[in-house]
C-alpha cells in the first residue's frame, strides 16, 4: 500500500480490527490448527479485498466500520483460498516465506484452510438476520465461483487448445467475482439499493479481470522493480495465460508450431523469454492484451459512474481503480 | 438401514430430496469438481445426521420436510469431512470403493470438499432470515469443532502420552457435535424453545460419544459379521482408542512396557490381537469402555426425557438410539 493511498484509512481500520482477531487467534486449541491461520494472515498484502469492501460501504455514506464483518469474511475467505490453492500449485514459498503445507504439513495446511473457509461465515453473525443472509448468500455463490474458477485453472493445465474465452471466463471466476462481492457486501452493509449493489459488483468484476490481464502483461513486459517480481515467469512457468492462448490463436501454422515448441524447450530463460515475446509481438497478443484490459476498465468506470453516490467518493474509487492497475507506473 | 428402523420414512424422505440434488449437480461445470462431489454423495450409508435431523423436527411436531434444509447442510458437511479426512489418512477406500483423491486426485479432492462446505451453508438459503441465521450460527461452530476435533485426532498420532479424558474430548469433538448438531437444526426447523433445542443437543453428543466408544468396543470384541468388518483393526494400526489408553493408564510399569512392545511389534497380527486382548482384559480397560459408554448413554436418555414432547416420539428416538448403539445385535 503506498503512502499516497487514498484509502489509507480504510487499511488501518481493518489491520486494527485483524489484529483483535489474530489476539484471539492465539488463544485457541489445538493451537498447531490456529497458529497456521495466523501465520497465513500475518504475511500481509494490500487487504484489497477488505480494503474496498470498507471503501464501498463509504461510498453509500456509512461509517466503513460498518462493513468490518463483510471485510473479515473476505478476508479470511481470500487466505483459505491462498492455503489451499498453494498445496494445489505446490507452492514452496509465499511473500518470500515457507507456505502453511510447507511450514507443517499437507494435512494441517487442509485442515487449517477448511477452519479459515467457516470463521469466514461466522464473521456475519453480526449483522442482524437479513442483512446477514443477504451477505452469506452472496457470499456462498462467490465461494463457490472461486472454486469453480481455481477447477478451471487445474485442468487449462493438462489440457490442449483453452480458448481465450474459456480464459477470461476462468479468471473472471477465480479472480474477479471476488473483487465484486467484497464491494457489493461493502454497499449491502451501508443499505444501498439493488441497483447500487449490482452497479458496484460489475465495477469490481470487471476491474478484478482488467487487474489480471494487466498483471499477465507485466508479468511480461513490466519493469521488475516496479512490478515487484522478475518479468517472465509465467513464460517460463509454461502459463496459459491471455497472450500466448491469444498468440496460438493468431499465429499461422508455423508460427504456432514454434510457439509450443519454445514454450517446452530446454533453452536458456532468457533465450525462451526473448523468443517467445517476439512471437507475441508477431501476433499482437501483446497490443490485445492491453487492450482486453482496456475494455474490462472502461466497463468497470462505466458502471461505478452509475451509482447514486457522490461524486468525490466516486472519483476517489476510479483513481483507486486505476492506480491498482497501473501498480507503482 | 434395517428394514424395522421406525425412521426408514425420513430416510426415504431424505433419499428422494438428495437425488434431486444431485441431479442439479450432474448439469454443473467444470464437470470433474461436481462429479466426485456426486460420487461422494452416492457412495450410501445410514444417512444418520440428516436423520436424525428429519426425526428431530418430527418429534417437536412439525412434517420432517421442514426440515429438510439443514438436513442437507449436515450431510454435505459430513461428505466435505470424509473428503478431506480420507486425504489425511492417507485412505485408499471409503465404502470399499476408492477414494476421491484415489480415484482422481488430492488437488481435486481438497478443492470438491471445499466446494461441498459452502453448499453446506447454501443450504441455509432456503429458511427466514431468523431461522437462516440460527441455524448457520450452531452450524458453524460445530464445523469449528470438527475441524479442532479433527486435528487433535492428528496430533495423537505422533504424540505420546495422550490422556483419556483427551480422548473423550476429542471423539466429543471430531464425532459428536455433528449428531447434537444435526438433532438441534431440526428442532429449530419446527420452531422447539430453547430448553428443548439444548437438552436434544445433549441428548446427541452424548449419543455421539456413546456410539464411539461402542464402536471403539465392537472393532476388538464385535462379531464381525455383525459389526460389518474385521475385529483389531484398531490394534493392527495402533489407533489410540479409549481402551488402549485406559489400559496404559491403569497397567503397572511392566504391562505397560509390555503393551507398548505388543503394538508396535511385527508379530502376526492374530498373536498381536489376543496379546493385546488379554492386556485390556487385566487392566479392564474392556469393562471401564462399555462403562462409560453407558454414563454417557444414561446421561443422552435422561437429557432426552427431559425434552417437552409427545411420549410416543420419544420413544421411538429413543429405541433408535439404543439400536444404533447395539448396532445388529
Amino acid at each position: 500500500m503506498q503512502r499516497k493511498d487514498p484509502y489509507h484509512e480504510h487499511f488501518s481500520l481493518f489491520i486494527k480490527h485483524l489484529k483483535g482477531y489474530q489476539k484471539t487467534l492465539a488463544r485457541r486449541k489445538p493451537k498447531e490448527l490456529y497458529e497456521a491461520c495466523h501465520y497465513i494472515l500475518e504475511l500481509g498484502g494490500k487487504r484489497l479485498r477488505p480494503v474496498l469492501a470498507l471503501a464501498a460501504c463509504d461510498v453509500f455514506g456509512k461509517h466503513p466500520d460498518k462493513a468490518l464483518g463483510a471485510a473479515m469474511a473476505v478476508e479470511l475467505f481470500h487466505n483459505f483460498s491462498l492455503i489451499h490453492d498453494d498445496i494445489l500449485d505446490n507452492a514452496p514459498l509465499r511473500r518470500g516465506k515457507p507456505t502453511v503445507h510447507e511450514k507443517w504439513n499437507t494435512g494441517l495446511a487442509i485442515l487449517s484452510g477448511d477452519v479459515m473457509l467457516v470463521e469466514a461465515q461466522m464473521a456475519f453473525n453480526e449483522y442482524p438476520p437479513a442483512l446477514a443472509k443477504n451477505l452469506a448468500t452472496l457470499f456462498n455463490k462467490t465461494a463457490v465461483e472461486v472454486c469453480e474458477g481455481q477447477q478451471m485453472d487445474m485442468n487449462f493445465e493438462t489440457s490442449t487448445g483453452v480458448s481465450v474465452k474459456e480464459y477470461l471466463k476462468m479468471i473472471g471466476l477465480k479472480t474477479a467475482v471476488l473483487i465484486g462481492c467484497s464491494l457489493q457486501m461493502g454497499a449491502m452493509c451501508a443499505g444501498a439499493g439493488i441497483h447500487n449493489q449490482k452497479a458496484i459488483y460489475v465495477f469490481g468484476k470487471n476491474l478484478g479481470i482488467a487487474f489480471q490481464l494487466m498483471d499477465d502483461y507485466l508479468d511480461v513486459f513490466g519493469e521488475s522493480h516496479t512490478f515487484g517480481k522478475k518479468t517472465g515467469g509465467d513464460i517460463l512457468a509454461a502459463k496459459k495465460t491471455f497472450m500466448l492462448l491469444k498468440a496460438m490463436e493468431r499465429l499461422d501454422s508455423r508460427g504456432k508450431k514454434e510457439l509450443k515448441a519454445l514454450i517446452t524447450s530446454r533453452i536458456s530463460d532468457s533465450e525462451k523469454i526473448s523468443g517467445v515475446v517476439r512471437l507475441y509481438r508477431q501476433a499482437g497478443a501483446d497490443i490485445l492484451c492491453l487492450k482486453e484490459a482496456e475494455k474490462h476498465t472502461r466497463l468497470a468506470i462505466k458502471n461505478l459512474e452509475s451509482i447514486k453516490a457522490p461524486a468525490g467518493k466516486k472519483e476517489i474509487m476510479k483513481q483507486f481503480a486505476l492506480n491498482l492497475l497501473q501498480r507503482a507506473k
